[in-house]
């Protein structure tokens, strides 16, 4: 077991105490705030350190604000001296440079970045399988001891993670284009939705919601995001506004049914450019975590068909992890999209099968 | 029962005619390709006509893509004089100017937009349910006979879909802002994916999925959607390149540690700005169709309670319509998100509770 301090009991502060503490590792709670470190006690995210304590943690982790993060990460490194040290600000790059800066030896820091997050913030909305199936970014560098890389690691997939390792800079980039553009584009164009009337707004489909739905984000985290990736965020930033720029032409040029020649053709070409984009994602929309393998029942779309559904899944014994039931399918049918963990779902399947189920590939 | 007759058997067409006979009204079918109608009919949307039908269908719904709709209505106008015509195109001014140049007498004829759609197209990706709850914007103009307009409404409704009107002009401009907007952000954000390398790929989160996934949209079908809206979508497009420049300003004056008074300031009130108008749409992000109440139940996160669940529900007899399990909580629970129709919501809580389960507000 891994003795582990989290200092900031946020979102992920709290989501990673919940993780390990499930994972059976004893986790301390620290935050600037303490009120906010005993709610994530109560939550069951860890316990608050007694007098002297954590008196020699294995790991540190800094889960605090951008801005902080460097400053808590030192604090750290000199408080406990035989600790390896994370942190899992959004951004590297610019908390690198500030520890560096500051000319303390490294050795024992290793940076990561969990790729989870939820649009709500705070201890409350901490959820113990945020990590489950999700990428954990380390960005170790020449500095960086392999045994704190390791450490850091261990942990991380303790709390669910996959682990991946990148450069500071290539994290950066990558999350520019991945986290910090959706972001931005998302809050610019929900921004668009304050002056409608309310005719208008109450027009909203299903894609306006996906694509605004991050918008909910807290602007305080994210102003700290964006400026510590500043350039990266630019660079991608432009691109899509050189496209927007001739996305704006096409239009320009059909208004009044004009038909300048090509401009069809850009529109056309934006979208088909993204069609390929968007072909890249892993996953069925990433509607289900990786960890997870989906059996999908066809059911009769009748009272009590779901309820003999899960009895069945409940007699056989399979744990269910999400749930999704999907109507329509052209027929009266329902699809019952049910998510278990591998090695469950071949058994399910058969299971189900046996006792009259339509398994739907 | 009302007579249909949908031309043009795709999303929509075959959707229509999967509502309509679910709701026992009699369908014919028919499209420019033929075995695409035979498709549709073979999925259960209707039947395809026999010689010289149908002869005198109620209502002609044309489901055409916007560019061959007016030529579409203007036929349809021709071959049944005693027949209600509507449309579904998604952009109304366009389709009305040029059946005005027509000269032909538009009394029979009421231009309609269901707000139900998938980033899946043709009759395959059909659903008898895709109109349950979402708007279904009728258009009629002064020319347009008030019976027309009725039986337009009545059709709609039997689809499963809650009626509205508004005035071509004013459809337009409300589109351009919850449809056309945001499939344009969306695919721009997505072509940005395409020369990432598949370690930034790989790091793609639920943000980048929910933001991306109209982006995998028909781009012939939203150049012509795009285009016939060419004036209103530019409109609000500026609006956002003029926000994207502000941001792109304060980016730049933020690089390297810069921190030009103002830039984070800009930031914050771009992602606020997304805030407040995220905040006006309806629903839970949209994850339930507005029809339905969600009922939440707090569940242990152990095999068999979900079959516990579902066996009350089929005890008490409430029919669920959607159902999502969402783990977590803080707390080692789950949240069972219950979808039922809001007359049925009151008596499941009652009877939920009188067998122990936790209610959750």
């Amino acid at each position: 077991m891994t003795d582990v301090h989290v200092v900031g009991t946020g979102l992920l502060g709290t989501s990673l105490g919940l993780a390990l503490v499930r994972a059976g590792h004893d986790v301390t709670l620290e935050d600037a705030v303490p009120t906010h470190a005993a709610l994530a006690r109560d939550l069951g995210a860890g316990r608050l350190p007694g007098p002297g304590e954590p008196s020699g943690p294995d790991l540190v982790v800094v889960a605090a604000p951008p801005d902080v993060t460097a400053g808590c990460v030192l604090d750290a490194l000199r408080r406990w001296p035989q600790a390896v040290v994370t942190d899992v600000a959004s951004v590297k790059g610019v908390v690198l440079r500030a520890l560096e800066a500051s000319g303390v030896d490294l050795a024992r820091y290793c940076g990561s970045h969990p790729m989870a997050g939820r649009e709500r913030s705070g201890a409350v909305a901490g959820r113990a399988d945020l990590f489950d199936g999700r990428a954990w970014v380390l960005t170790p560098t020449t500095a960086t001891a392999r045994s704190a890389t390791d450490l850091v690691a261990t942990v991380a997939r303790a709390a669910g993670a996959a682990v991946r390792e990148l450069d500071p800079a290539s994290h950066d980039a990558a999350v520019a284009v991945v986290s910090h553009l959706p972001q931005l584009a998302s809050s610019l164009v929900a921004a668009r939705l304050a002056s409608l009337d309310d005719d208008a707004v109450a027009l909203a489909g299903q894609g306006l919601r996906d694509v605004t739905r991050i918008a909910a984000s807290d602007p305080h985290l994210w102003t700290q995001i964006l400026a510590g990736n500043a350039r990266a965020v630019r660079e991608v930033l432009s691109g899509l506004a050189d496209d927007l720029d001739r996305v704006l032409e096409a239009l320009a040029a059909l208004e009044d049914g004009g038909d300048v020649p090509g401009a069809r053709g850009t529109l056309a070409a934006a979208v088909a450019a993204g069609n390929a984009g968007q072909a890249r994602l892993p996953g069925k929309h990433g509607a289900t975590p990786t960890a997870y393998t989906t059996v999908r029942v066809l059911l009769p779309d009748e009272p009590g068909q779901l309820g003999r559904l899960f009895a069945d899944i409940g007699e056989i014994g399979t744990n269910v992890e999400e749930f999704h039931l999907d109507h329509g399918l052209g027929q009266q049918l329902g699809l019952a999209e049910v998510d278990v963990v591998p090695a469950a779902a071949a058994g399910l399947v058969h299971a189900l099968a046996d006792r009259g189920w339509r398994i739907h590939g």
